[in-house]
């Protein structure tokens, strides 16, 4: 069934194999019935809803406002920016009949909500005293894909979407850095996973921002993966959409505007990251379930003694589940609470019930040790700090010993080939250039870090003058 | 502007005509580019996530997850349950091209999600170990409407959708009544809106149910607003999507289930019912701002003591807003929290700082007072409550007052065109009846009550034999 371990593969043999199994049988997701969509199955969910409850709090702190806007955009107003339009067009999912009839203007199921949203803003907008504007989406985008990977690419996705508007450019520089550090401290302190942040070349920013930053995470076998954006969108839609205000001179000009999302791909990079050959390895802070208490024996005293620790553990604000199934094994069930990645398992037996104590066994070293029930909430709730800190110092790790330079394109390529993450190096910042080392070596330029010094010399590639070191890696 | 007062039509004048008017003058929802959609501005979509606060929590408790399945259904799995896809079938949004090419099956944008879910629920139940399955989804559906009435009518709307699979038929209905009790009380505690329970007839149940209960509440001139339904499906899901489980016995058996929904067109209803020709008037329970404070003048010293009563709220819990903007006067800004339906606006001048109070006026009944500063968060906690029950309490006597019996045919197509609200009136529960009883009336029968006597007599339009006195009204 779902938890015989035999019948993972091992995570290093094949990772998308593995992937995929681990996902289908923790039940975190499943596949839908048309092509390329997903089931995010309560265990999922659950995830996205500790990720969610944590980012909308810091959203509404900086001020911004959720609201819900249509996800049927009429295709005319997609097609008002001109490079927006191009970069979403290959992907769309378009409604031609409704209520039974053939619509004259056929509607794009929303790929994302600029152009539905600035549309309104252009009537919401009069005067600087209406700036800025903040607004936040929580809701479900399609771009069509052809072929399901659960979380990291599928046709419908859930993310938000924050949409501003501001008076000045420096106004709006500020937000674009400002929701970047937000999914920073979301990514390191509640994902565990630590990132590059910089911003994106001219061919793989957003399609009509000037400028876009990512953050830019490390897989196993050295495939990065773009974990969120921030875009600065300039005026490239406020002017063919007419966000226009009066400003405390009584002149009309343009407004400034931001976006910048977080979906559930973020999920997949954190399964990906994580887990090992047993199954999910949960960071506590987005764990659903944080400690599962198993009795050893379906005897009244140990059971009453388990729903004592449930008790206390729960008023302590830990998530804990009590597994009193009678019709699984104990090995069953240790397995199953494996795989499914809870960070700490404890077991209750006579020896422990007598002892006062419980035996723990953490998810992420395999360590096991008993705690004093007098000491319980606070020893765990340490506990589940030291495991989310462990799983963040293993994944630092992994991205400090998979972070290199090269200094000449044959060292690239070595380690290109090698799966050697990111790699550092010179490029002269052209287009042509960038597809050429695609083609060569499948690795794109993932950002330019922000802590990227000048450097002198010539582009790894093509030789020509190259003044910064950007962070290449094959993508996902 | 958006709040000059004189613009404003009066409630008794024209209700849809004031109804829309307020809706966008309060910027609570704007139109949607498309027909039939709407915008949920941040003011309007604060008061859904109000809703979404509480009743999230009750379905929780419960034992109830929530999960998020795709909004697109191929077609085919629409027409697995035949009654269902009738229903919906005049509805639908279907996408016809993904990824720039013609779709081989088209895709439906859910109306609702049961063919969807039980797909997997039929993958997901083998052995009774594995039931109740119990899930819940917070999404967006989409029914097709040609004209946009704001909340109450449009294309895409937000809501919750549970679904629940049972071993028996017993346990299924009591989730059903569960489901009911909980929108009761969110109706009756947060909306300050009773209505009646009852069962639909079977010409206005749910497409696919073998029972379906509903909240009937009463709108300003008499009108009924189903606001919300809760469904027993019986087998009529499993049988077709082959839902079947291994009973203790270790025989095949088909589930038994329930679905159960509440949307953001009770958003609707809230603000027709409580409304008055100055604006909105919002119950505290579900008011984004609760407390709005204004210093009468832009004095420093002023300022400082507004803020004080802003910090003092916002610690005791009460959402409170100050306006401190000096570019409106202070006629603007009472017209402006008036029209919000912000439920106690708190004044402060010379007067009440020297007095170490502050001056409140209520927006349900325009009374103002003055409250000491030392005892300010108790005082405006109980303010908030009262003005809760106040609200509740009108709407129950409109309940009371618009509620008849009619014994007659005369009596009863009297009251219906005097639009006197809800009327009981002895049926014989044949379909052909109602058409007949609508055609000539508007009215439909809204729902047979719980507590609906056995009654002796003639059906109230045909005379045959009736049974039960059910509850009629000309619905939205």
């Amino acid at each position: 069934m779902a938890y015989e371990k035999k019948d993972l593969p091992k995570k290093s043999d094949s990772l998308s194999e593995w992937y995929n199994k681990i996902v289908l049988s923790s039940e975190l997701a499943d596949y839908g019935p048309a092509k390329g969509t997903m089931i995010f199955r309560p265990y999922g969910y659950a995830i996205w809803e500790l990720v969610q409850k944590e980012m909308d709090a810091m959203i509404k702190d900086r001020g911004v406002e959720n609201a819900y806007f249509p996800m049927f955009i009429p295709e005319g107003l997609l097609h008002k920016e001109q490079e927006h339009v191009e970069g979403f067009s290959p992907e769309l999912a378009v409604v031609t009949i409704g209520g039974g009839e053939e619509l004259k203007e056929k509607l794009v199921v929303r790929p994302t909500s600029e152009t539905i949203m600035y549309d309104a803003y252009s009537r919401w907008v009069h005067s600087w005293r209406d700036l800025p504007m903040l607004i936040n989406q929580w809701n479900n985008v399609v771009r069509w894909e052809k072929r399901t990977y659960l979380f990291l690419r599928t046709t419908e996705f859930l993310w938000q979407e924050g949409h501003t508007a501001h008076a000045t450019h420096e106004e709006a520089l500020e937000t674009v850095h400002w929701a970047m550090n937000m999914y920073q401290k979301i990514y390191r302190e509640l994902f565990a996973l630590p990132g590059y942040i910089g911003r994106k070349s001219e061919s793989e920013k957003f399609a009509g921002a000037d400028m876009t930053l990512t953050y830019e995470t490390l897989m196993p076998e050295g495939k990065a993966l773009q974990s969120c954006t921030s875009h600065d969108l300039g005026q490239n839609f406020s002017k063919p959409f007419n966000i226009n205000f009066q400003n405390k001179d009584g002149q009309a000009e343009f407004v400034w505007q931001t976006s910048w999302g977080l979906s559930t791909r973020s999920i997949g990079g954190l399964i990906m990251a994580h887990g090992d050959d047993q199954g999910l390895r949960l960071p506590p802070r987005l764990a659903p379930i944080q400690v599962v208490v198993i009795p050893v024996r379906p005897e009244p005293e140990l059971l009453d003694y388990a729903r004592e620790v449930v008790a206390t553990l729960q008023k302590a604000g830990v998530r804990t589940k009590l597994d009193d199934r009678d019709s699984e094994t104990m090995g069953f069930k240790i397995n199953k609470w494996e795989l499914k990645g809870v960070p700490v398992r404890l077991e209750i037996g006579k020896r422990e019930r007598e002892g006062k104590n419980v035996m723990y066994a953490r998810r992420d070293t395999g360590a096991k040790n008993t705690i004093a029930v007098d000491d319980l909430a606070v020893a765990i709730l340490k506990l589940l700090d030291e495991v989310q800190a462990s799983l963040f110092g293993q994944a630092e790790r992994f991205l400090q010993d998979n972070t290199h330079t090269a200094d000449n394109w044959e060292e690239f390529v070595t380690m290109m080939e090698g799966g050697r993450g990111f790699v550092r190096a010179r490029w002269c910042e052209r287009a042509q250039c960038e597809a050429h080392i695609k083609e060569k070596t499948k690795a794109t330029t993932r950002c330019l870090q922000n802590d990227a010094l000048p450097e002198q010399g010539g582009c790894i590639h093509c030789g020509q003058k190259a003044e910064k070191r950007w962070t290449f890696a094959v993508a996902y």
